[in-house]
């Protein structure tokens, strides 16, 4: 949908949104069962919402195409994902509140583990503690780069954030992560002339920083990827007029949601809390984004069975919102991670939108099945925040 | 679909296509029975036909948008409709055949009534006679505004055209119709600078006809909205190689079909009429848009039984115009106008193409939910023409 005509047939109201994303929702049946973690999972919430809603299945940036967590949210923000390119440093500094200048250049770290050869036996370093991965921050804080300021700092579990500051800094660069284990980690390559310079400093970082971590036993090494600088996005109070609220434990998509505007709550530690943060926060707000890690996590690690179970922890809390009364439920994903494939995949998303005014539809419960039984059809992810303004009666009719 | 490649593919031929626009076609189910108007209709030769040919659901212009009839009916023309924005007032004055010059302002009036304090009391005026609308028409033909010449002339019912012809006019300026009852009509406001004057002289024009109309019992006040100017639109013909014709008995609808360069052909009085028209100008044309009113007036005016009945009186003709063997019989809605809403909506809109080369598909009846079932999914109403030309042999091969 074209911004500018949203623009135009926006109007203000005090109807109440929420979009609840379940990262990496969608997956794949496995082979024992035919059945996929959805389909397993017990959730007579989630089914009676999809049964009452009107159900589809969202395609996030186009077929085929396997999203990172960036584009899979901005396209449930309403926001075209292929326009707006937000890079992972950025999105992990802003996470953690870290006042990111225009001209500077962040990434996003991992801790890993490398053997004697170089080679990467650990691409997370296990998971190593939040306050572990602080120590050896503090280590790297030591590295001094010629002509330009670097910060660094912790985020949570594996994962920190580098920041160069300086003049002339190019984010044109691939990153250092292989990707896979028995690989050693790749140099920064610049990918335009502007950004040799850059380049070169930085690998200039990833040595010293392997010199400093090489008597570390749970990580000896680091990987960096997602340079990037600061992207203009207009918020979504400016396309929309929705006063946004985030809740998610998750440093990421709290910075996801500042760089469109909403105000980040505080998210708990579990997804319990982060009801409780809605609850509070119920009357202060139009928009709410709720953000639930847990399916995406298991389908990373391949755990078929904890997918299922983390859906069914949503189950647990889902009807709270519920009773809330918001004029629009939409429980979404950002793409899908199925545990068959322990990665992110192009495959479409179950969708459900909960409200006035639903079209009666044939889906039956809350998975990929059924959604495809769903009014919405196959449709694409940024198109789904235009469709909650209009149930929640925001958009006034385009053309005479 | 781009314009272009279209151009490029399409060939000239002799094959008949006809679209069948019902007005409003889509509705949402009724509490009572959860069925909507379709599926509560009896309409046998329709569900034979959806039965026979290709569902699916259309989006007129994207998901969540609730479109007027202008932006509506030209994406079933084949056209982008937020490419091309075509103000209401243009096309009614092209409805009635108003000779519109360029550099003419156009505005669709509705006469309506207003209460002791200004409040509208019948945005309507209970929908009066064109012959007492013509009445009125007459006494406004007497307002003269300074430097511009003006054009009033009745249209159907309580609505008229009031058209400005002068040097600098805008026609970037908000309507006077505040969308409900019990609020005042608004002021034109000019929405760029250039239109200060233009809005200046338009509110003249609107007190003045406060003043002529203040002893009248049925009518005593105007809104006027939807000021224009004359698009440019490429023509059907010029696009597609169609020769085009319209059979419908309102005037706006009449207007839009001469603006993509269609022949107006009398409409008649009743569906059975337009059927006549459309059996008499069968040799003359090879595309036929005939339009149905009755849809979406009972859906605007919340009446679910009334309109689920107009369903029916289309299922009655609707055989006699298979009966002429079109290559291509297309059955579509310009919007969804649910009765339960009484106005238009967002909701995907049922659509059915019979003709030769049919992949047969799970639809077994014409409505909402079979339609889902159908083998066109949920597609943008604008694709709909490029696959009637292809079903009747209009495009060839595109590429090597």
């Amino acid at each position: 949908m074209e911004e500018a005509l949203l623009r135009q047939i926006t109007v203000p109201g005090t109807s109440k949104i929420v979009l609840l994303v379940m990262d990496g929702l969608g997956g794949l049946p496995r082979p024992e069962t035919g059945r996929s973690e959805l389909e397993e999972a017990d959730c007579p919430t989630l089914d009676r919402i999809a049964r009452e809603g009107a159900c589809g299945l969202t395609v996030p940036v186009g077929l085929g195409i396997t999203p990172g967590s960036g584009p899979g949210h901005l396209a449930l923000f309403g926001y075209d994902p292929v326009r707006y390119d937000i890079g992972r440093g950025v999105l992990e500094a802003t996470g953690i509140d870290f006042d990111l200048q225009d001209t500077d250049v962040a990434a996003r770290g991992n801790f890993c583990t490398v053997d004697r050869n170089g080679l990467i036996t650990d691409r997370r370093a296990g998971r190593i503690p939040t306050e572990e991965s602080a120590r050896l921050v503090e280590r790297l804080r030591q590295i001094q780069l010629p002509g330009v300021e670097t910060f660094v700092e912790p985020v949570r579990e594996h994962r920190f954030v580098l920041v160069l500051r300086g003049e002339g800094l190019s984010d044109r660069l691939s990153g250092t992560d292989p990707n896979r284990e028995g690989h050693p980690p790749l140099p920064v390559n610049p990918l335009e002339p502007a950004a040799t310079e850059t380049a070169a400093l930085l690998n200039r970082w990833i040595d010293e920083a392997r010199r400093l971590l090489v008597d570390q036993e749970r990580a000896n090494a680091v990987l960096v990827r997602g340079f990037a600088k600061y992207p203009a996005l207009p918020s979504m109070k400016e396309l929309f007029r929705l006063n946004t609220a985030a809740i998610a434990i998750y440093p990421m998509y709290r910075g996801l949601a500042k760089l469109v505007g909403m105000t980040a709550l505080p998210g708990g530690n579990s997804f319990a809390e982060e009801v409780d943060t809605l609850i509070r926060a119920w009357d202060d707000y139009d928009f709410f984004f709720i953000h639930f890690k847990g399916t995406d996590a298991a389908g990373e690690d391949g755990d078929f069975e904890r997918k299922s179970r983390a859906v069914e922890q949503v189950d647990r809390e889902v009807g709270r919102i519920l009773d809330l009364k918001p004029d629009v439920l939409m429980i979404a994903g950002d793409h899908s991670t199925p545990a068959v494939l322990a990665a992110h995949s192009w495959h479409s998303v179950p969708f459900v939108l909960h409200g006035r005014w639903i079209r009666a539809d044939l889906a039956e419960g809350f998975n990929e099945r059924e959604c495809m039984r769903g009014s919405l059809g196959t449709f694409p992810a940024m198109e789904a925040l235009p469709l909650a303004l209009a149930h929640a009666g925001r958009l006034t009719k385009y053309g005479a």
